[in-house]
């Protein structure tokens, strides 16, 4: 038996979660059963979706149970096996949890080369939920072609930061929507961003003007992680025949859903506004992932990564991600 | 010359529109210069989107002009001509005005054969704006499958009639929501649907049941006619991959655009929804065209019409269609 922490989830969060609805738990690992193993997680991913699977409503997940760990990919090395294809010592990543130890059932998780990568944290950025989200959203719903002009929200952030990069690879001018002019600077610098908007403190009229200043071609596609006011602005920007790609509403996932009024410009424009989840575009990973490292191992696609450290500051270090505070995709380090 | 009641739009509505925005003005018809041929309308048509054109904002097609005529498709007979290719007597329908008289320049309408279809007046509903547009947004932008769930606003309408009777017939189960007791009890007897939904006087919370009770496998395709609480509540009975054909807003066209909460949902069903104009799909008329009438000529295809007499009740038989007052296609006739 070996002690376990645990961040598990004791109430679910009413708007923006506080210390109140977790509690870090101390339990001993389980004993084995044929097929199990229990790996020591050293990173995990944290992501906004993850507020969503806190909230006991339908989803494409299952809700987090009361009690429960709270649900992360994470990744780390096997400590005890009872399944010889995951031997103690091996690096093992998959769905898991904020804890310490995660016992993983016969078909959960699989063995990664923690020497296959620049950084073993890459597998939970380019190679985990936020590259192929970046690509696949990008290529396959928004579907860009060269010389069209491509707004992304929360362009700074894991997966915006990569949509840019790849938006510009494949011939398109990128505008960038973040939050002060830290970030901005980092999409022109670090992600080629062609242009870049500070939504700070600019009502819907100022962020609309920005929009059509900084694309005065009309908007293609639309790479919206943020939702509220700026997706509704973009809305007003469109081209005919627009692709808005919904992959985010990071802006209400702390609140009621916010309102949108300009679907309107949907039937003006012929355009179309499709969600992008994940577990839809499964067999798509077997081109997405091997073309990323590609452009990783060429020095094409920059992967900034923000790593907090201990299982105690998981609730702070959330929280970065919808106070737009983190520099990258948001890992914790848990060993 | 000849005189020519024109009804004009002499100040932009303000909400709904009043008898103070028109005005009913005689005037004489012009000398043509070659290649024009003047109209003498016989019907018009009256659709929900001219009320769009009435305001001063950009759209898929200029706004009207204050002191112009009405812009509408119309269908008559040429009374004066300078075109060998329409002579005086020809049937001929186009986008015109509503108006007594319509100048055509050339290049403008197309001769139609009056014996051709059961009425006339075909040529305004299923030969016109509302076949097309039910058969090219349900089959191309909804892609029906059979045994899948069609969910329709604005059932009984021009449109939405079609939109029940052609998804039935492509194998699907329809469901229909509609205004009164009186239109769901055509939607059951003369449009096949297989449940209908009485929106008048329920709530957001009334409306979403009552989908789920009509639609208890959930709704594969929304398609949307009306907007406001009756689309927030659809997206929520929404099933993985559904698609929303966004059709028409009408219960937002006489007022600011009303909020739609629940965009989230298609993240997390891997949703789309996508506009539909007319405008972009003229190439694939050649397909709706034939198969609608061929339809009709079967007696597959039931086509309601509802037409008022004189141009004098052009604004009240108009404001039927905000009413939700009209049974079928709303025509107007002007001889």
């Amino acid at each position: 038996m070996l002690i376990n922490r645990r961040f598990t989830l004791v109430r679910r969060p009413v708007g923006v979660p506080v210390d109140a609805d977790f509690a870090l738990v101390t339990t001993e690992t389980p004993a084995l059963a044929p097929g199990e193993f229990l790996v020591r997680n050293h990173y995990a991913s944290l992501d906004p979706a993850m507020r969503g699977w806190m909230d006991d409503k339908p989803s494409y997940m299952p809700a987090i149970r009361l009690g429960d760990a709270i649900r992360a990919s994470a990744l780390g090395v096997v400590a005890q096996s009872a399944n010889r294809d995951f031997p103690v010592g091996a690096w093992v990543s998959g769905l898991g949890a904020i804890e310490e130890y995660t016992l993983h059932k016969p078909g959960s998780g699989r063995l990664i080369d923690p020497g296959a990568l620049p950084s073993v944290t890459n597998y939970l950025s380019v190679h985990g939920g936020v590259g192929p989200t970046a690509y696949l959203a990008l290529l396959d719903v928004g579907k860009p072609q060269p010389g069209e002009t491509v707004l992304v929200s929360g362009a700074a952030g894991g997966v915006g930061s990569l949509v840019g990069q790849i938006a510009r690879m494949k011939g398109c001018r990128t505008v960038g929507i973040a939050g002060g002019p830290a970030k901005c600077a980092r999409l022109l610098r670090d992600y080629g961003y062609d242009a870049a908007i500070d939504y700070r403190g600019k009502s819907y009229d100022e962020l609309l003007a920005a929009i059509r200043e900084a694309a005065p071609g009309g908007v293609d596609i639309q790479f919206e992680n943020v939702g509220g006011i700026i997706l509704d602005a973009g809305l007003m920007a469109l081209n005919p025949k627009a692709r808005v790609v919904l992959c985010g509403l990071i802006s209400q996932y702390n609140s009621s859903p916010l309102p949108v009024n300009n679907l309107w410009q949907m039937i003006v424009q012929g355009a179309t506004i499709e969600g992008f989840i994940m577990t839809q575009y499964i067999s798509r990973m077997a081109e997405a992932v091997p073309q990323l490292m590609a452009w990783v191992a060429a020095g094409q696609l920059r992967i900034d990564e923000h790593i907090e450290d201990g299982i105690e500051n998981t609730l702070p270090a959330f929280l970065r991600l919808f106070a737009g505070t983190n520099d990258g995709k948001m890992i914790l380090k848990l060993a």
